[in-house]
């Protein structure tokens, strides 16, 4: 079934959507559905809870989880399920999203989580790590996928402008 | 009864306790009971969740969490329970424990989490805290806690000496 | 006598003050009086001197301290008094507040300073620490406390939204 | 074929391989079959021209990629083939595998690095992480994972010991 | 033949030019010719790879090289040519160019990168220490570079200007 | 001869005069003869060489010092000449103005730099500084110092104000 | 009176006296009589309040301060007295004294602290500084100054030595 | 004439000599001659001023200047001549030459010093850069340097090893 949802974006806070669009819109230009949720590790721990023990039964392959300052959501939710967690380390105010950034990146043994850039282009690029997961399984996908690498080198000048 | 337990000592491995033993260690000089467990965020996380979620009731008054590297000990239990916190951010190989300060030390609004200095003199002072907190409902520890006080100062020495 | 004020909220200048008032309105919303006072470690030594000397006799059972840069204010005053000090460090221009934390959570074993985070989340999480800690002898406060953290999790919405 | 290789261990450098061996060792306890080359983005660059141009064709469904100092081949890999790039940045010595991390994360939009923590344990998170991603499409492996999770769970003990 | 380009300025995308600029200026200002191109090491890799193949027969006697982020590409030009490369630190949203800077600087043995200081100084700079090289098969070069240098310490007040 | 100036404020560039100007506020404040002069370690070496090499016989007291980046005119001139310099490191925009003050102090053995903080605050102690020193043999200058120390004091407010 | 005490040297610790001792040893081989004490603020405050006061009446004219971590000596000891103090940031086992450095550098304006680099070569750096003010006042000093800086340079050997 | 020193190795001490032999060996490797010399910026500044006047003269090509801490060797060095300056930051003992890194590469327009990595690695990548340099006017010299390039190339095993 197409349209089955296989890639949950989750995130700490509404402050956190305008960074994690960036992974939805890559995957609305991908063609692959997705949903979006707020899940607050520290404010909704039963939420959490919830959402990792349910995400292998309801059928999610890859979860993205963006969060800032002492971000506990990614690697929590690594902890709750086994299907592959992509964290987002969003930019923060005094510590620039190097507290988000090692917060979700130093995870102990037994429990990884595939950190992407601070900010904007790690969220874009979580969207980009989740479609290739589903793009082994997908060869539409893949294909779609090679299309927009494609896309973007050929995007490339091959000499700066004054006028960009 | 003066032998409840108000105390708990939580760590995230067994790898803590080195530095977490200095917690304990004051404690036991104070006369303060306390419990020690291991209790991880990511290996063990329904035992966190029960833990925090019986705090009040079992008549815990403080918890000392300790943790290292993605340290979300400390924080996860502040969300599961209103009884106070004490972080302590155990010294990591790479990072030195800046990755266990900023994760257990940046707390988003609502969940704080008292954070120490990094290692064991930072659980030695969680000790401390946490003897300090009970002090002000008991008269006898408030006295005992004085005494530590000004015992540690009559101990310094007026000038250096090249045998120290 | 329920107005007795119990938390001091101090800070090294007026400057502070922005940040600070955090802490202020956290307790202004749990019904929890308190006082605010400018005592500069390096400008007024001797009105911390004499805050710390007076502070248990005077009753204060939770200091508030915040400070920025070489932010001596909070370490000092716990050098002074057994009353639990909490430290929020405040942001700094050239350092972001690194400074200031380095400054009051790298305390020696025998002084300890709870640390928040750095900036106005912390100056807020140091108001539910005090609230914490007073709300082990009170269980009123212990209630509000309680439908403060219901309040705050019920008021996470279930999906980011872009009008957020 | 249950034996065909899905995941390739490729590093800069033989120095790397006691880190990268961490990721061998769980994908053997995993029983998943994997591959290993040093691949040297600077010494060898049309061997890594070669690996990731023929990672598709070959099969290959997971790359972990391991490397220190001016860390580039991760980043590269993800360049040159649309699978999947875990990236383990290994320690060194001057800047303790900060540069290593600040290499292979911090990738510009359009090529992920799924980034695991500094040293060891990153590289063992990488085998997992592989595995991981595998056992979406493969019902044994994910038992097998779910067996180690638990496993790894079941043996933390309660209560920290002297002699741990 | 004068007119022959024999430095090449290139750079990760468009956003690094109006730093790179800098360098293209302080070439013009110094009658130096040179050509300019965006070669992605990410996007582009195989214009990466031509680039630095054809430079030794092309002509070209220094590469200028900036980037920002995972900045692979002065590093990676450096493995496809032994023509001198010379890398400039693009500043960068979240970590101010340190990352940039750590993937430029920390290369391995055998693969020197010049590196400048992080952003528009350091192009600038770049274009200096190209025309330094330069200098020293062209007599004439040398002579119009110790003169620019002479104009600049020329330029300095004795004393500084309120309206400065 | 009151008038005789026997502080130097030397900086790199017309650019370090709006901080630097907050130690010749302070001397004026003070009542302190000062000259100022731009003295730029690399675009005027020699002024440097001739500066320091003359200090002592020109009957100068203290040399206060600021400057940016790789900071070189604080130690070169402390390595000139052994009247004391003060090093003021100036704020920079990538690295912030930590790379300003580790180039001011981390001298080697034998050529001390007294290191104010960063920025503005760091240049008006370094006023004070200077004044300190020079207070040691002028009486009257001891004075004034201890009337403006305590006017400061006395200038802190008890209570913060909204309207601060 | 030539073997009055001008010079205090103070440390906030016994450990710290390893580090201190290369101030003393400077001293001694430039032969200018010093004191010294451990004088913690935090175990002793009124020991340093005490130290604070009486600098000016007893004659003393620079306090050279030693500490680590939450390094509160210096700066506070420069809150309590107007004789200029030089502060040596000790070199700490979690931050490697980044933490003791920003504690003293980062003063706030009214207090300022001459700082010296991190570790042994800023304690003895700290002895040359202190004898550099004295000199302005004693042209024996002044003399032996000089010609120990002449030993320092005539004892650079200019060639390096594979036996060095 | 084939033997004409035209690389000087420079550094700040007899200490920086381990570090810096990386550079001599790999010159000797290349057959390439130079001369090494310990010119300290702060201990013989006369002796830096002389080299830096005399490099063009004496017919030096490319000047190699390795120190640590606050090292202001290459920058000097820069500033007084126009032949090309290679920094190479030494390691130190607090801030593993950090602070020698930003002392190096930060220069103002105008002198840029080309920086290579902290420590042996980076004098080594000094060597073969200034190779890089001289072999833009000596064919036999740049065949020497491919040759070395490609030897390293074909040294890297496919495979790692557990005998590594």
């Amino acid at each position: 079934m197409a349209d089955t949802i296989k890639i949950g974006i989750i995130m700490g806070s509404q402050s956190d959507w305008p960074t994690m669009k960036e992974a939805a819109d890559v995957l609305d230009a991908l063609g692959v559905p997705f949903e979006t949720r707020i899940v607050s590790a520290h404010r909704t721990p039963d939420r959490l809870w919830d959402y990792g023990k349910s995400a292998v039964e309801r059928g999610l392959q890859v979860i993205i989880a963006g969060a800032g300052g002492a971000a506990h959501l990614p690697g929590m939710m690594a902890s709750k399920t086994r299907v592959p967690v992509i964290g987002v380390p969003v930019q923060t105010k005094a510590l620039s999203g190097v507290d988000s950034l090692y917060s979700i990146l130093q995870m102990p043994r037994g429990f990884p989580v595939a950190t992407m850039a601070i900010g904007a282009a790690g969220a874009a690029n979580a969207g980009l790590m989740a479609a290739g997961i589903l793009a082994l399984q997908d060869a539409d996908l893949a294909g779609r996928l090679d299309q927009w690498r494609s896309d973007l080198s050929a995007s490339i000048p091959d000499v700066p402008s004054d006028d960009g």
